[in-house]
């Protein structure tokens, strides 16, 4: 992992770009002094560029709670090479809801490839993050691709407890594996979410297997997500990664 | 309203027994000075004897975040004369659920009665409570029979904000009333309420037409909310009530 730039927010926050061979990623570290903070792996759809006010935001309320936070940008997304074949499924996608057919082999087109690629990224850039000095155990993963975070869930035990957003569409292979997922969850749910289909998102809540599992759901579309809930959810962190 | 009794509790929560006609009810004020403390109504099941330790625990709670609480029986219920038909009707949804049969006609005969004869009873109970030096308003309903909470929520200009706990079993016309609900809204629900149907559940949160309103769903049966889900809950009468 090499380090590409560093700033100190006004909150004292520090935030350092980094790359991980092709991968360009960021990290958060709290403003205090404290030796060892917990880590939580941010996840969001692709995009760091355009998706930096959110992502920055969410890392410094995490780091007012004492938490690391670090993102990796999403294999076809940003300036990373495009990956086959998910830029047309993701218009294929729009076409047959518009036209309100059955999406199940899209969205399979659309989401498996970028689970496949990005799951052992994430675990990579794990593996390097937790090399550093201030970064213990254990570790969250949250927001979205929620695929990605059930999958990481599965594979990587290094990550103990899980805030994900249902935000988007689910292949039925993915579904199967929540049921395999065994550390606590908290689920958010925009209840009209533009871009995500509500019972599909109730359905992989009940397959999860954990026995901790909490589903928030709040009026409004994708972007509306409201500040207690992102309050709840850093509760949830505290509780499972202090 | 005459109170009957009145003792302090190991925290310094004062609780009051109290009768309304025939209606006994109780009432828990914080121990601290503070002149003028938010009230929340709180809904139960019935049964005020064998529901006690479960509600003076929710009291204290709510006292400790600087509500003061108050309750009553509900018709038919405890030491109150039984409700022509309702535990008929409690008999037979109990043998219809076990045959798998459709019950909505049942839940009619068990939840309407319950409902007509109970919200004005919450409402006097209310006209007497808030004449007490110290309760003001603004007013929040917590708990269940969902069915009242959302009769009150309709038709109780007083009431600010409820935390509902979705429970029981939801007549068809109460679900039509749901879309008058402009109140700030908090759903309990759990996930594997054995006395209850989720679908419904989640058909009655679609239907609140409040444009603020979350819905919270713990894994678990009936008695087994969380404590955090408890927090929450107080945390969203500490934003709308306080």
């Amino acid at each position: 992992m090499q380090f590409t730039n560093e700033r100190r927010l006004d909150d004292g926050v520090v935030e350092r770009g980094f790359s991980l061979g092709d991968v360009p990623g960021i990290l958060w570290t709290p403003g205090s002094e404290s030796t060892r903070v917990p880590l939580i792996l941010m996840g969001h759809p692709g995009g760091l560029g355009k998706m930096y006010p959110r992502l920055v935001g969410r890392a410094q309320h995490s780091a007012s709670m004492g938490f690391a936070s670090a993102t990796i940008e999403l294999p076809g997304s940003g300036d990373r090479p495009r990956l086959v074949g998910v830029d047309e499924a993701r218009a294929d996608l729009r076409q047959t809801l518009a036209a309100g057919e059955p999406v199940d082999g899209i969205v399979d087109r659309l989401i498996l490839p970028l689970v496949e690629q990005a799951v052992p990224e994430w675990q990579a850039a794990l593996d390097a993050l937790l090399e550093l000095p201030r970064l213990g155990g254990p570790v969250g993963y949250s927001g979205g691709v929620i695929a990605i975070g059930v999958r990481l869930a599965v594979v990587e035990p290094r990550i103990a407890a899980a805030g994900l957003f249902a935000g988007s569409y689910v292949p039925a292979t993915i579904l199967e594996e929540a049921r395999q997922v065994t550390i606590p969850l908290h689920v958010l749910l925009q209840w009209d979410d533009e871009g995500n289909d509500r019972q599909m998102a109730l359905d992989l809540f009940d397959a999860f297997g954990s026995r901790e599992k909490t589903l928030q759901a709040n009026l409004g579309g994708h972007t509306g997500v409201p500040q207690h809930a992102a309050e709840d959810a850093a509760r949830f962190f505290l509780r499972h990664l202090s």
